[in-house]
């Protein structure tokens, strides 16, 4: 008997090549590959990572969801524990529960949640050098709010995509429709920021797009109307800087 | 003229061989010989970095103190930003103080404290693998704080010393006597505790076999009365476990 296991799992990807297994997995390590080699030893038979997404590299995550499939007879507790064993330190496993035979971590998700950390502090911060972005200025938390605000809603996003990833997008059902429930400002610590947002889905680069924009309008560099000028379809080229990707995190997928 | 430069700077020293040169600078870096490397460049002179102690591969600081000495004419925060753009992004300078000609940062200093982050949760955090020595057992805080009551006051620490140390200890002035101002167990945060420690110095890994000895002590595996049999010069056997090197911080130096 097949069972379907979904598993959550936390990443660092500082130094991973995104999630999504590369043709060379030696020279370009990721996470889907890491773990397709350690559930390969566990199960004994090869196993199948199906992720609920794919991230960046250098992209980290909180609560990234993955199902496969195994005849293991194993309690769920057990194999988080032995899955712990095999993976690197950059890699932990949280939870393990079994799941319908339909259950598919990226068409049974409802809606994802991105944080991106800005470590807004005067000198670098040496322990997060890979955790944050860093940016030594002023932030008018005001203006980005505003910003934040006109992102909300239905949009046509494909100012906020990746150039080179814009056509195989507008191929697609949805297009570059997308829906933003939420985008908050707030302070995680004394120093740094978080960015908080929550949609139904998310094109290339699509949140590192949005945050940059954000920092953009509170150097006066991005107007309001200039944001909702880009909502209908615009050019990536009116929109914001990416920002890098050791800021951004995958923070939780609803099913 | 020379003057005389008390910097400030912090480290990740999860990559580095300690704070002390090492004699071969290029298979094993060390603050030291990167700072050295760094002020060299900058002062286009040899440049002398006295430090405040060593640290061991591994360990962190959060204020460390060097002095050093240069005839090149540059504003201190001038000096400052020029470093941070000089050094590798797991050191950062915050400070730079022209203090007078007698300020030497070992000889100088009055006190230190050290902080030891031990992450308490229950499965391992990720984001913070070289930064925090994981345990997800129990803690018994009420042990702990008892325990670390102990070491307060003026003890011979003998039994506190890396065993292959405290032959040189005890061949100078104040032997293994060192005196222990305040030693704290509080949360950092939601799944982190933090140890604090200040005294008029350590000998080698003392900060380590000191937490470790506590977190022995909250195991029911160490008692209290066995605490004090070594605070009278008992042997290293009788002491807690050396706790790993990545949850160790030097915190401040007082001068």
């Amino acid at each position: 008997m097949m069972k379907n296991l979904k598993i959550t799992i936390s990443y660092n990807g500082a130094t991973y090549c995104g999630f999504q297994i590369q043709p060379d997995s030696i020279t370009t390590p990721t996470i889907q590959g890491v773990c397709t080699e350690a559930l390969t030893k566990l199960f004994k038979h090869e196993a199948t990572v199906i992720g609920c997404g794919r991230t960046d590299a250098g992209v980290h995550a909180r609560e990234y969801v993955f199902n496969t499939r195994t005849s293991l007879s194993i309690p769920n507790n057990g194999l988080v524990k032995a899955l712990n064993g095999l993976l690197p330190h950059d890699i932990a496993v949280h939870t393990c529960e079994t799941v319908d035979n339909d259950f598919h971590a990226r068409y049974s998700a409802k809606s994802k949640e991105y944080a991106y950390l800005i470590h807004n502090g005067k000198t670098r911060n040496v322990f997060i050098q890979d955790l944050a972005y860093f940016y030594p200025r002023k932030l008018d938390f005001e203006k980005m709010r505003q910003a934040a605000e006109l992102f909300m809603g239905e949009h046509d996003f494909s100012a906020y995509c990746k150039a080179e990833s814009l056509e195989i997008v507008k191929a697609k059902e949805h297009g570059a429709v997308r829906q933003i429930y939420d985008f908050t400002v707030k302070y995680a610590n004394e120093d740094c920021v978080e960015l908080l947002v929550k949609g139904n889905g998310f094109l290339h680069n699509m949140v590192r797009i949005l945050c940059g924009t954000l920092i953009n309008v509170s150097e006066g560099k991005i107007s309001l109307d200039d944001i909702r000028k880009t909502l209908s379809g615009g050019e990536r080229k009116m929109a914001g800087v990416t920002l890098p990707a050791c800021g951004l995190y995958l923070n939780k997928v609803v099913y």
